[in-house]
């Protein structure tokens, strides 16, 4: 019943009739911390990033939520004003559900609180992984973990090696391992020196997949 | 019907004939990494440390669950392994109720299956807050803000101060906020030497709180 362990819970299927359709231009704002919290958003097409700003501005990129995800579920959970800053990193529609409506469909159907739990368990455990890369491991290592990790998620096989499918800056990248953008570049770099991958501003493609995996352990 | 946003969601009113008691003493390991995954715990009273070991044996506690809380709760959503060292920091009772059994009760009843949504939402809170802990926080900041929070769940009011009711280590603390043990004394050493805080080895009072919380927010 609660059978999934993917990072990936999709809403796809779900309420097609309810909340309005909105779109979104790449890089545009969705919320910021402070907007008042009251509804749920599903990704119909395109992607969302979520990220933590602290108070002198540094960013830590949380989750990118694909098509068929929701994001802002923690209205749903007494949230009264979001937390986290919401951009759309490609052109982007969204499915935008008012709390009560929300609340409502979970009241009465038992399989959408089912996937609520699988969500919420997914992201928990998502969470819990970067915890363990922040605590325990460098740079390289957090680098070629998260480097794998999108291959995982949007790789794409090409001639010369499995390209990653999502354009990301290096800032973008330091972001989401919570590093700075130089020692990020630094990384790359040596990467690149060691024919592990080829990289230009916005293109990673993956050259030697063995060789970013021993990256995984070195500390 | 989706109600609190605290860490603490309470499963104690539930399954009082359900699943078997078993007692553990302070110290007692309950699972390791690869123990297999198929039972939920509730601390019936006692108190739960749950961390993560990486390869080379360093810990970081993730959390530490209290009377009327479950852990274990992986096994729920397609855990095959658990992935946690679950300690017992006191004498505990817990209860543990079969992965089947649990299911049967979520599937028959949605209020348990919403108690779990809260609970996966708080603990998904929770590592989050730890997360920008490490991305953003120095270890000045982090131990202030760890003293506080455990001030705030075990706080108990002295002559002296705040006492924090939990014993801890210098090196548990370490362990919550990611630092190693050394570092963690020494900044326990400066908060004493200006006033902030009494320690001995297990014993923390907080004398001035306010010098505490200005702790938090220095870089």
């Amino acid at each position: 019943m609660l059978s999934t362990t993917s990072n990936k819970v999709s809403f796809a299927d779900l309420w097609a009739d309810l909340g309005d359709l909105i779109d979104v231009d790449r890089g545009e704002t969705i919320y910021h911390p402070g907007t008042p919290s009251n509804s749920v958003y599903i990704v119909e097409s395109g992607r969302v990033k979520l990220a933590y700003l602290d108070e002198s501005g540094k960013k830590l990129t949380l989750t990118i939520v694909d098509a068929g995800e929701i994001f802002g579920e923690m209205c749903l959970v007494g949230e009264k004003h979001r937390r986290h800053l919401a951009t759309a990193i490609e052109e982007t529609v969204l499915r935008c559900v008012e709390k009560k409506v929300f609340m409502k469909l979970i009241g009465e159907d038992p399989a959408t609180l089912q996937q609520l739990v699988q969500h919420f368990a997914a992201r928990m455990r998502e969470f819990e992984e970067t915890l363990e890369d922040l605590a325990f491991r460098d740079i390289q290592a957090r680098l070629s973990r998260q480097l794998l990790k999108l291959s995982d998620e949007y790789g794409v096989e090409t001639k010369e090696g499995i390209l990653i499918g999502l354009s990301v800056t290096h800032k973008e990248l330091a972001d989401m391992i919570g590093s700075a953008r130089e020692n990020t570049t630094l990384a790359l770099n040596r990467f690149a020196r060691e024919g592990i991958l080829d990289k230009s501003r916005y293109r990673i493609v993956i050259k030697n997949e063995a060789g970013l995996r021993k990256k995984c352990h070195a500390t």
